[in-house]
């Protein structure tokens, strides 16, 4: 009998009447007869709540050993409720934290990188037939400390663990059907792609595509594990991210990050101190996308002194080829009508900082340029 | 250097306001030069909220072991503000799970006992000067089961840390200043009392009197604790609960307990499996305390066919020889002017089941009887 990971995002668990319709899936999914391991975000806006109050309560500046503490608190509550909802149809489930499932990281607190996944508890539960639901986004270091992997840290769960269980299918259910050429809700003429290479997706999310985590691909990756990105709810085809070998021209979509710090200079230290580790560096210039700091006004207080731009938006195309010749660079210069303030070409990908308030509209003419006509 | 054990309740961390007054009031003590170790509940009516939720997503009959794994995430929110807001300040402090803290508790989910307390942990934090703030309410069995001790809980787990760290004073802090004769809300006459037996205090808080819970004073008599019940903000005297030699008769207080179910002739294994333990027993009437019950619906489902009352109330006069001599009895039921349900002479206390709706007029004629006129 096949295991099946089935990770559901903060949206889909965003209340109780939710909650219960992912229970009512997952004893479907259980009741064809597979094992499931099933795990979850925190409900909605859960987390952003707890990080105001962390905010507050420290005046702008949280200690991340003990932000982390708090933020796994996300993940618990929604975890047990999801087990309630189960046993109520009559449905044996258990939930397990990350410490309990053996999700070793390490110590690089509200950032941590999985080490290892020890699933001996998880294991023991699905050989008695039931469904194990595990705290996405944590796990705990050597120190047996609680650490947290990261925004989007729910998907790198789900893919260590299928990983770790040897599962058929890593499906990751959200709120939308798969992974669409640029944001619906930016370019009305957005498609949803049918599959992508890992190498594809992991661009597109590194370049600020919320869909999928860019950790998680790379596991998956690494592991040769398929994704499956579905609609939590719909039973639409969804995306699948998989091993591919083509090498032509093929563009998979538009990505935009939408508040980047740029800093210039200082040292890569200094950020990593406030967990603002930058996602790149083009020359001495360090892009920190603005969802990783917690402790803004403390970061900016240390940067004195150092050049920081706070006003910019990082917009990616991202396709297989695209940075093996210059005709994709000159037409996508061409289709902003602006002039960016700085320009990446990578083989994967060509990206631009623009002003955010331009940000939206350059997102729509590259993906009219780039996707619609072609 | 002592060590403090200090407890803030629930409504002492309501919000960041008051989590950031008590980190002041615990920064205050670490500066006088001793070792702190800070146990708190869960933020204002977090538990309460949690519960709610559980009670919908489960149709009204929340699994017991997923509903500890909910709970403990109240703890988990305030322990960590707690301890941001103390780093904030300067304070050196780490936080601490009812599980890292090595609070062991036997399995029985949703009320459990401490078994053992290894505070390896602990010392080794307190040993490096850091505050160590502790999950209270929580611990872990010895099969790694995350457990909950029930309502109150969390003074048990500050009286079982001063035991097994050897505190120099064990205090519980709440939003008022100690223990009364009764409730104030009820009775405008209470008084403070200044100093109480662990016998008469465990008699009121088993009574109903919610100021400190009944296990927690137990454990503090059984290990010598003494415990300092005090106001979280004010600087009044409180009231020190502590060994003592009287057998005069001395009133206590007058405690109720506004909601009881009573039960008629029910096997025991019928309501431990709900979780609804009683309180206590009376020839063949089990009293079992709503608020220890997550499931009424189910639990009155399964009790179809026994004789159950869910309209009575609790109201007990606790005080050291009150149940040695006929004459207490015989003022208590003059001053009552109704006929209780039901009557129980006890060493330490006179207790009567009366209608739900009459026991406030009843707990205002004991305490005019008992306290105000002696």
């Amino acid at each position: 009998m096949g295991v099946i990971v089935q990770k559901y995002g903060g949206s889909s668990v965003a209340d109780v009447q939710k909650i219960q319709r992912v229970a009512e899936r997952v004893a479907a999914t259980r009741g064809r007869g597979s094992q499931v391991c099933v795990v979850v975000s925190a409900m909605g806006d859960t987390t952003d709540e707890l990080l105001k109050l962390a905010q507050r309560v420290s005046d702008g500046n949280p200690h991340r050993r003990e932000l982390d503490m708090l933020l796994t608190a996300g993940e618990r509550i929604s975890m047990a409720l999801l087990g309630m909802a189960l046993h109520a149809r009559g449905v044996e489930a258990v939930s397990f934290t990350g410490s309990q499932s053996g999700i070793i990281t390490d110590g690089a607190h509200t950032n941590a990188r999985i080490l290892e996944v020890r699933p001996v508890r998880i294991l023991e539960e699905l050989g008695r037939g039931k469904v194990v639901i595990v705290a996405g986004y944590q796990g705990v270091s050597r120190e047996k400390e609680i650490t947290t992997l990261g925004r989007g840290g729910s998907d790198t769960t789900a893919v260590a663990l299928a990983a770790a269980l040897e599962a058929e299918v890593c499906e990751i259910c959200s709120d939308v059907d798969g992974v669409f050429t640029t944001d619906p809700r930016i370019a009305p003429g957005a498609r949803r792609l049918s599959e992508l290479s890992h190498e594809e997706m992991q661009e597109l999310a590194l370049a600020g595509a919320k869909v999928l985590n860019a950790q998680a691909v790379e596991f998956a990756r690494d592991r040769g594990i398929t994704i499956h990105a579905r609609s939590s709810f719909q039973s639409g085809p969804g995306t699948v991210v998989r091993k591919s070998a083509t090498r032509e021209l093929r563009i998979s979509g538009i990505a935009l990050d939408a508040e980047v710090l740029v800093v210039r200079g200082a040292p890569l230290e200094l950020l990593q101190k406030h967990g603002a580790w930058p996602r790149e560096a083009w020359d001495d210039r360090a892009i920190v996308p603005l969802e990783n700091v917690h402790g803004l006004p403390a970061l900016l207080a240390d940067l004195r002194g150092y050049e920081v731009s706070n006003d910019l938006a990082q917009v990616s195309i991202v396709g297989t080829g695209i940075g093996a010749s210059k005709e994709p660079l000159d037409r996508a210069l061409a289709a902003l009508e602006l002039t960016p303030r700085s320009t990446l070409v990578a083989p994967l990908r060509i990206a631009f900082l623009v002003p955010r308030d331009a940000a939206k509209d350059c997102v729509r003419r590259l993906h009219s340029e780039f996707i619609e006509r072609s």
